[in-house]
């Protein structure tokens, strides 16, 4: 029933045998290219470009059970849940028995409450205790990524007897390349690579070759953390444990990947102060579009408010000598830009784990030294400027003004994501627009108070 | 002399032996707690945190040579480089001899010429090719990332053979999970994983399991295409190709999370504009930060510059009416920053492969829709305030000006990452400080327009 490549593993090497047996090439007459030429990733393709009913068509052709559960588990969620509408409830369960653990979880939690509990009483126990325990963790946590069809092993195997029980496993396991001894209680025992069973003498014992402490993560953790670890010990597979120890589940190098990239996903929204969009942009509805990105947007009007009040606070003065408003979006906008680059900085640091929430005094002396270093560069720039369009006086403002709002932006950008981090929120809120924001305001007061200053002009 | 689990699979399990043998913990008095109780990458850390002389003489009291050299490759680039230039030619020629062969060709490429000249005649002629071969690929290609210590079978071999030839290569190959057999050429036949090895029966020819297309990279790639296909298929190796169609390399997962993160953090900083730093944030010198940032300010200095240039042109509409000046930054902050989100938008769906370069025209027709109800939501807000500080006629220039500069922002946010992609550079320098100051430039010159033209004053 189960294709012998149906797991993370066999994807490494060649396509799965279903998926690629010439003699299978000549299956059905599909309005689909036939799947039996196609890769795992390349097969999903073609069938999310297909309409629900031939997708649903082509993955029936497909012979073995095992791989259409696959296929339609590797399909974006959105042609997923188009193609399972049109399926009975005995064809789903039959496809959900034999689906990877972490997938049909996720197919499962993207069912409506009604397709929920006509499927559940069409499967067997063991599959429904597995899918509503693994459906139970929020999201954004390891539990809702992790997989719980991990090879496991007994401590009183030998290496030989170890590599036989994992090829017997190998059907139902997401990788036999990295299994776990568990004890009775379904405590994690220890690790072992399946290249350390394979190198050792076939009667050496496991529980000599186990590694009795191997990095592990909790099913609450975010799932950002497996990620990390995942990268920093260059894990095939990181076991997961509940709140009593137990082994729950594993998440494999392949979901740290993809975790990874909608995490910076998330991360390079924020940071352009759009709200994260589920589905691919470019199927994502008008509404939605708008949605992700409105609230931010009035949000900023009512900071850039406080720029106009300070303007409002300096009208006689800018009667008085309207020249100076030449330099406004000049100068403002440089504090915002100055201030956008030292959040980016701070932001990724803060992400990738290269600057802690502790750093924050250490790396604020160094930021005033690269900020006055700036300020000097540009007020030099715009001091020539100025000179020309309204002489020495005009000159100076604008170059005391530069150097003060570029230090004013660059400090307020490097902080504010150590703040937000304080304040438990995600430090990549500090987006580029929010710090242009308060960089804004705070220079049109900085210009303002020191042209009536110089100029003697009345505030 | 090579320890049996110095490679990326040994990692996935227990730490190397020689790194975790309590026998070995008593080794030396060392000033650093012993590493021996470490896994490799928490070894690494505590050698970062020693001065070069401490890291060195526990690199040396670590027993085996080959726990010596990939512990000296783990280490970032700037640490590594410390010890290196303490060792005598000799030792490190020992060393190098020993390493993971894409960590030590990034080692040669960082040595100075006089070192590179003087290690080289130290080094067995195989390696001195191998190090030539792999430090001559330009940074950011495949060829710079991948490594040559692959596992390779024979064509002719039966399962059982395979399994062995694959235990006794495991010391010196980065990966024996995934194998590749090559013709009499160099070129490459096909690739096989361990597990269908495994569960084959052992009397099978190698060739009858082989995948004889898999995916493949070109030495001269860019990085990112090498790890975009290793998430795409869930591999565990990716084989890399010359230009005459030979294998010369892999690219093993996990140098996929580096690549991933890595291009993640370039497009990040381009999105903040900042220049990239190869240090990590916290030790790059303030000379480096400053350099990382100047340029770009600079060039939006002149960028702004232009919005000056448009506010001189409606001076007498200033004069004549000062109270517009309060509306100034929130109007053109509003278009920057519809602008930012929308390039923000791009820029991802660019880099995930989610949107192409050709999809501009049917993204454009959906972004005048979102934009058109942003602005006039935003246009519904600003006009409340309007009313108030300046009566019905400020009200209408205001909502006016709001909804064709959010437009304007808006399109010129979505089609800098496409026009950028056009003319073959990163679509990611379409930053947010970017497009907002040309959404600034454009947002003075609608404003004082329409309210010259509503307010019938001389522009």
């Amino acid at each position: 029933m189960v294709d012998q490549n149906a797991s993370r593993d066999g994807r490494a090497g060649r396509p799965r045998s279903g998926l690629a047996t010439p003699r299978r090439r000549a299956a059905a007459p599909l309005p689909l290219p036939p799947l039996g030429d196609q890769d795992l990733a390349d097969a999903a393709r073609l069938l999310e470009q297909a309409a629900p009913a031939a997708a649903l068509a082509a993955l029936r052709a497909l012979p073995d059970l095992a791989d259409r559960g696959r296929l339609l588990g590797d399909l974006a969620p959105h042609r997923q849940a188009a193609i399972v509408a049109l399926m009975e409830r005995g064809e789903l369960a039959a496809m959900v028995a034999v689906m990877p653990h972490d997938e049909r979880a996720d197919l499962f939690k993207r069912l409506d409450e009604a397709a929920r509990e006509s499927l559940l009483p069409a499967l067997a126990a063991p599959e429904r205790d597995d899918l509503r325990a693994l459906a139970a963790h929020p999201e954004g946590t390891v539990g809702a990524v992790m997989t719980s069809d991990f090879a496991t092993l007994d401590i009183g195997q030998t290496a030989a007897e170890a590599i036989d029980s994992l090829r017997r496993q190998a059907p139902d396991s997401e990788t036999i390349y990295q299994a776990f001894a568990v004890g009775a209680a379904g405590d994690l025992l220890g690790a072992i690579g399946l290249r350390d069973l394979l190198l050792a003498a076939p009667d050496t014992p496991v529980a000599a070759l186990l590694n009795r402490h191997p990095p592990v993560v909790r099913a609450g953790d975010p799932r950002e953390a497996a990620a990390r670890l995942i990268a920093r010990y260059d894990l095939i597979a990181l076991p997961v444990l509940d709140a009593r120890d137990r082994l729950v589940g594993i998440i494999t190098y392949d979901d740290a990947m993809d975790v990874a990239e909608a995490e910076a996903t998330e991360d390079f929204f924020r940071a352009g102060s759009v709200a994260e969009i589920p589905l691919p942009v470019r199927r994502a509805s008008i509404l939605r579009l708008y949605r992700s990105r409105i609230t931010w947007l009035i949000v900023l009007v009512f900071g850039n408010i406080l720029s106009g009040l300070g303007i409002a606070a300096y009208e006689s003065t800018i009667e008085a000598y309207v020249a100076l408003v030449f330099f406004l979006p000049l100068l403002i906008a440089s504090g915002g830009n100055a201030g956008a680059q030292s959040a980016t900085l701070m932001v990724r640091a803060l992400a990738t784990g290269d600057v802690r929430a502790g750093d924050w005094a250490s790396m604020i002396g160094r930021e005033v030294l690269v900020a006055l270093l700036l300020g000097g560069s540009m007020a030099l720039a715009v001091s020539m400027i100025g000179f020309v369009r309204g002489g020495a006086d005009i000159a100076l403002i604008v170059s005391l003004a530069m150097i003060v709002i570029v230090l004013i932006g660059s400090l307020t950008g490097i902080s504010l994501p150590f703040l937000l981090g304080r304040l438990r929120m995600d430090p990549a809120i500090a987006s580029a627009p929010l710090v242009t924001s308060l960089a804004d305001a705070m220079g049109v007061l900085v210009y303002f108070a020191i042209a009536a200053q110089i100029l003697d002009l009345p505030a």
